[in-house]
């Protein structure tokens, strides 16, 4: 994927993310597949507004479908979660180094003699 | 904060990542703290577009700013990253239970004994 597109692609995962509905339906999901009125039942939502809050979290890459006869399955997807967890982890790293910064140079002015 | 009070700031945090504009302000922020036109700059957008993205990361939790005198600097606001991790790490434990309750599952299943 090249960089347009893998931001494209966090554009998606985050507003896949930026709603109440949609993370209920996740929690669902990572116990176990589901089907949509499975899913739009315990959040008490019309099936039509469960299926496209589904739609937003597969362009998000968190979840993916499968019809089998005449029920469509959605089953979580991994990767989206690894997308995140590398987000977070370098951003982590960025304000960690950061930091480290500040207290080298705390540590250089406190070492420095008074004039 | 109450659980509806929390939900609402999970949706702005996310939506505040939503944004390529928005991510760049972010890693710059990890390296220190910026005005708006340090902002600004780098990403090739307007000051008044980078004050409104501004706005969105301090709404989502991620930035804190001070106005000295005529300049306005802005500071990552660690405790953001944080409620992602947290966030991010409850899924992962979720997902991997659904993971070990599948794999017991299978290993009963081989137990069984033929019929």
């Amino acid at each position: 994927m090249n960089r347009v597109a893998e931001s494209a692609q966090l554009d998606r995962l985050f507003f896949a993310l930026a709603d109440e509905y949609r993370r209920g339906m996740l929690d669902r999901l990572s116990r176990g597949p589901a089907s949509v009125s499975d899913l739009a039942g315990p959040l008490g939502i019309a099936l039509p507004s469960a299926v496209k809050h589904l739609a937003v979290l597969e362009l998000g890459g968190f979840v993916v479908s499968e019809k089998v006869g005449r029920v469509r399955t959605y089953t979580i997807e991994p990767k989206a979660l690894d997308a995140m967890e590398a987000w977070v982890a370098r951003r982590r790293k960025l304000l960690n180094s950061q930091f480290d910064r500040l207290e080298l140079y705390l540590a250089q002015q406190t070492r420095k003699p008074a004039r």
